[in-house]
């Protein structure tokens, strides 16, 4: 292919000839479970699928080990841009024409981890109802209380009467929890209650827990399979399109800055703050800032921010409360983490899933804010509303856009497993259902790329400053 | 590369060689105003974002005609299936470094057109912030009551305070209207008015009109860009990964549901009837099923049904009644048309954007059924409540989801008219917003695909019958 | 006392003496279960909640058969306008010292008849747990399927976990019917089942049944008493200040009329026309219109409106489309009945509750309107979009208001129940909860009064026509 | 009359007489203009509304000065229990057949102040079309930034078409702050620009500080009219039946504690706490309370509670656990102020509208739980999510139920005013709209009645202990 372009500007009409080739695109390869145990441990089935009457399985029903989708889809063909080096690839999800399981024998173990996520009870009851009704499995297992619960708590024992609503409530009626990550007690609970598929929910700490249990589990040649299904309300896993109950909680995210706003804009200089979930990425924020409009300024973890001084957010508030009366500040939760003075004992303290105990930038801001405005304008009106929707956002059940995704990801899951797949995890890249390696997704991030047009978009939205601090404005 | 696999089930683990390429890939040209006009009349300027402190446009900010998205992304490897030939790319969607309009002569006319879709009213407030903000072009037009509105009405003037709430209302500000469409007095009155960027907002009949327009343009060789961007609630538009106000939609549609499936179970032999939009595709009413798993049957225009008879809708509803005491029925606006007698006139009648007049698919089967339990079961309670809630859907404000994708789309058209493209339709493609002929996106049509596992899914959450008749059930 | 005042306009502090009397005040009395059997077959008990640990009961807890409210409490001092003669009052609701049943020998019966209305759950809900858990009760039944059920139908035993989260659904869950009411077999499984307790949940008819229900256990000298709680979200029940399920109807009726705003705005003369509930009376209309203020004209049962010529709804429509560009019509279901053109058919038909069959003044209206313009501006475009919201209103969960005056009622009519009386209803009476004859409550109707302010504000915020014909406009 | 009930719990039936008198009533009467302005100063006009086609004052459309409704209304005619001497009767609110205003001289003057309380927003909207449309008013200013805003900002001139939207939108557009009371500054800037009806919004500080203006203002004899239209979303004014917004926030608050339920429910041994509005009173929390049904313990300050031993809230809370995993807490405000230790200075601290300053009740209790548990439990799973919601509940418009309430409110207020009543409060009096002296209301407090059924309704749903400490129990 020759394009004659280039980022000069011409039309691609000048391109000589619109026909290209990609070269070396690179499958990432996914565990199975006949790479560590022989076949003889591993008969093959036809999968049930193809006898069910409401699937009339064709020629293309059935996903081949050979069907990729590809993950690096756009690209320079100029040149000019090198592309990313190997392109990937990944193995396609959905059902299987054989399967390594059969149906009477699997005895399958649920688990949810970490904090609530809008979807969660509907990827456990997609589970149950797509385990009984695809496959005609009728063992399965919650495991309550989180990775804990395989060792200290009875199961409790599902089939899809039980879970019938699950999709109409918030949070996981398994319970969940923090920690209780022992890896011995909990491979040693799988082998004793003789699962044979592992189906875990959780965030970033959880799935690093379940790539452990699948190595562990592998090398004790265990016939499990095991899959993680990340759970991140903020949006931060990597390679997938976005993660379940995002949608949901940027659309509840609406409730509170459209309460920001309203609160300062009925006040004399009325500051409106709101604290939404993201500790090391900024996505609910910047999504709910470009669907809201009334934001004035959106403080993310990925780009730095200052208080004080020429281009600082003090200067900015000043500003626009003079023009506009009142102004609205979104932060993610992550943000600010490095201006915010820490206590000794706060520089070491970590939370129960390893991560680092984060301070309260909501309260630290409020009461900044408060002490600015006292300093500079001691005898003019100033509220700042503070609101922290935290748990009223990710308690709701999930919305229908998250239902219907919850239940494409759990149905894809479960053909994975039954096809035999371990160690990995299902999802969208780019639009397409695929299955990615867990340990792949356990250390691949999503931020907010800032040199990006959509963060551009935030800044021409809000008008706030870049804080790209000039020599002059170091006093932050 | 030599993949091993097929549709036998080995696991890709047996893939000698993971490396492999894709070759002939044919990207799908754009018009640029450049291929009909001399470079004298189109001036070259850079984009005014450049000194957009807002924007500070890096290296990788901006989008060169060499930028291309892969449309057809999942592939086998195996060769067994072969791939769509040839495969398609097009350019992405995004600022220019170079653009062919100067801000201070541009006059750009937004025109909405055919029926209520949520997010109209943020698609303009878009188009008028982000040609003000973005752009510093001050003259921007609203074009009221849909096409005849060219000739026959005053525009509106538009500028961002003016749409400042506009997202947060249902509806279209610049009215709408089916039909007058005149070729000649549309193009006269672009040209009269001194219009150089024409945004058309409307369905698939617009979108046609759109067509004939830029060519009756390019064919008078005017120095005006036109740019479609498709309205479609039901998502049947083809190409783009799915229409603005379509998630929208399927929310509300929970809703009707609900209600439907509250009026069923509260009645002895009680049926919930809801008719949801979707002439000619079942989006809504799958994707509504599926997020919802209240529902016992959709009926979609994509796969035939018949009433009587074994394997018929009458026998399965008498079924899910004796078993379930109710059942809720969804079908699509389209859905059975052929089974609708219809009067000699029905038969010749369309409506103004000349679409065959359907017919109500909802009011007839809920007589259907009464006539059908009074003959069957004359001494038994039954109860049919039929819900079309068409217009308290339509006529909602967008969502989170659907306001973020609308100034998207909004900006990537604007970004395109900018650059000179012309004659084309910006949209997602697999998640990235991309540049597509508009003669291609108004003929391309997204149906619900019954061989694909989501429609499988449908069908196994619902148990409902296929429909696919035997010898024995002809009588329907 | 000596009120020098009168209408004439002078104020109050004219007025020599501030202090008066009010004589003549009728209490109305409420058939008992002693009045018509001997002491004998009546022991008394101490009312259990005496030993309740919740409630402690203080001198001022119980209600004793001296404690009243008055129902007409607003009074013309200078006696220009005469009182209503005689003056009423009620017994106030509330537990007695005294009950008429051991908690062990209660079987409770309850049954809904009729459409739905938000609440019928938590009414049914409160009646098991206020049983139960206030009384001790444990034999508490639910008839299904309407009064047919008593006779037809297994009763539903149920108890607190079974009831715990049907305040959250919409509907009944013990299903509903119209019609089936036979007196003889009613009485007769009443008496075979051995259910000493019925609560009756239903309309104005459901109240005569009820009624005769209770006249006939009365004749028989059956130890049963009978409480009827109205549901009619018409609000068309008299005495009462108001019936459940009528403020969510309200809330969810301004969705309705929003959509229909939209969708008007958005057109080119463009009419929004929204059917509400109210076969007798409107005041949903009424309310929906006043809390709304997008309404240009609420056409209810209890005025008469006409079409054509002056002063007609078609010259005001014409007006208004002139002035602002569309119009939104809210017209409650019962009005313009006599308007509508009748087939000999429809004169005869009723429907199985014994009310005349209400033909569809919304479809007729629409065609109506289609017509009119037809005839009147041939050549201009114009829009009707019909709304008829009715199942997604009332199939909807009670609001908090609701679920709380749900809780109130049914807690009333437990009391009112166990301290031996019978052939009542309870309601709030002025704010006050009291006890009223059940025959008195199924005669009277509480219909708009169109002499009222709240009438004249309605068209004061609509600015629409009273259609009190002139001589001149007397074709409509 | 001779009753010869008791409170022995004979039925009714024995009564002998039904009929009776009620004696000294007490008619609270109300200030008028000319009860300090002689005649010439104040001529009598017909009330416009007389000649107003909406309308047709018939016979019985004026209120007369002679019109009461009686406030006491509920009596034992036994005698037993003595009735509330005097029982009263207040002034029924309306329009007079006589006005004190012309029209055309009328300038009002509308402020806010406070805190915000969905529905503001309607009154503001009501006042302004009310006076414009039914009075032909024309002149109608918006006083900003509460009573500061009377001699320290420019009025903002209001019409009916500005304020149009604003009841569908929360909070107050006039903005409100909380002091700035300067009695001599507020009467002079009345007087200086020449206001002669003065309408007043806001909490009980507020209302003190209009009966000075009033009481000001007549000293001075000027011709001025105030009236008070209380604002407090914790419902705690007394006399009305309620205030204005509190259904709306009742409602809202569902939406927490069901949020508060699903943390909860979702975690081992979780409590989910909700603070509620409410500073002297539980009314709020009270009624969520009882509309939401998954509150375990209701803590309000009309009534103490304590921590440790015997009959506290951790033992309470301990057993909860066991039996059923999960609970969830309601506190309102004020609640509990006198167990949270205070420093010395928040023992003076006060606010600007003089009330004492609230201490977190929330934090605090939030605290005290997780010491307990880590006492108590050192090793077992805990989770303690707090939920304040204040800002997005009383952010929000009002809904249908409180946009009308607005309405009738802002309505009688101006008919009072117009009446030439002044120094007087609008409101229903068991459901009769009345009018109030200002300074009755102003120290009328409305607090939940703990020794009433609705208290011990709380008490039966939630099985909460009593707090009432029995000598063992003293230590918490």
């Amino acid at each position: 292919m020759a394009a004659s372009g280039g980022s000069t500007g011409e039309p691609a009409t000048d391109l000589q000839d619109t026909e290209f080739s990609i070269s070396r695109v690179q499958l990432q390869v996914l565990p199975h479970l006949s790479s560590y145990l022989p076949d003889t441990l591993l008969p093959v089935h036809i999968n049930p699928l193809h006898h069910n009457p409401f699937f009339h399985p064709s020629h293309s029903f059935y996903i081949s080990p050979t069907d990729i989708v590809l993950r690096h889809i756009a690209h320079d063909l100029s040149g000019t841009f090198p592309p990313p080096s190997p392109r990937l690839a990944y193995l396609r999800a959905g059902p299987h024409h054989q399967v390594y399981f059969k149906p009477s024998e699997v005895r399958a173990a649920i688990v949810t981890c970490g904090g609530l996520c809008p979807g969660m009870n509907t990827v456990i009851r997609e589970l149950v109802v797509g385990l009984w009704e695809l496959y005609g499995v009728r063992e399965i297992y919650g495991v309550k209380a989180g990775f804990r619960g395989f060792y200290s708590v009875e199961p409790l024992r599902l089939d899809p009467k039980m879970v019938d609503s699950f999709h109409k409530r918030g949070g996981t009626m398994l319970e969940t929890s923090r920690g209780g990550f022992d890896l011995h007690k909990i491979v040693n609970a799988i082998h004793h209650r003789g699962y044979n598929q592992v189906y875990i929910i959780g965030g970033d700490g959880t799935m690093r827990g379940a790539v452990k249990i699948f190595e562990e589990i592998r090398s004790r040649k265990l016939r499990v399979a095991v899959t993680g299904i990340p759970k991140t309300v903020d949006n931060d896993v990597g390679i997938i399109d976005k993660s379940f109950g995002f949608q949901t909680a940027v659309e509840m995210a609406q409730q509170a800055i459209s309460a920001a706003h309203v609160e300062a804009e009925s006040a004399v200089n009325g500051i409106g703050l709101v604290k939404l979930m993201g500790r090391s990425t900024g996505h609910i924020a910047l999504n709910a800032t470009l669907s809201s409009r009334d934001v004035d300024c959106c403080l993310i973890p990925e780009t730095e921010f200052y208080l004080k001084g020429k281009g600082g957010l003090f200067e900015f508030l000043d500003q626009r409360l003079r023009e506009n009366g009142h102004a609205v500040v979104v932060v993610a939760e992550g943000a600010g983490q490095d201006l915010i003075p820490r206590t000794e004992s706060q520089r070491e303290e970590r939370d129960e899933s390893g991560n680092l105990v984060f301070l309260d930038v909501g309260g630290w801001l409020k009461a900044e804010l408060k002490k600015w405005w006292e300093r500079e304008h001691p005898n003019e009106l100033f509220t700042v509303k503070y609101i922290d929707p935290t748990y009223m956002i990710r308690a709701v059940p999930a919305n229908a856009t998250d239902n219907l995704y919850c239940t494409l990801l759990a149905h894809s899951a479960i053909h994975g497993v039954m096809a035999g797949y371990t160690g990995f995890v299902s999802g969208p890249i780019n639009g397409n259902y695929a299955y990615i390696p867990l340990d792949e997704v356990a250390e691949a991030r999503n931020e907010v790329d800032i040199r990006d047009h959509k963060w551009a978009w935030v800044r021409s939205v809000t008008n706030q400053p870049d804080f790209a601090r000039t020599s002059s404005g170091m006093n932050g």
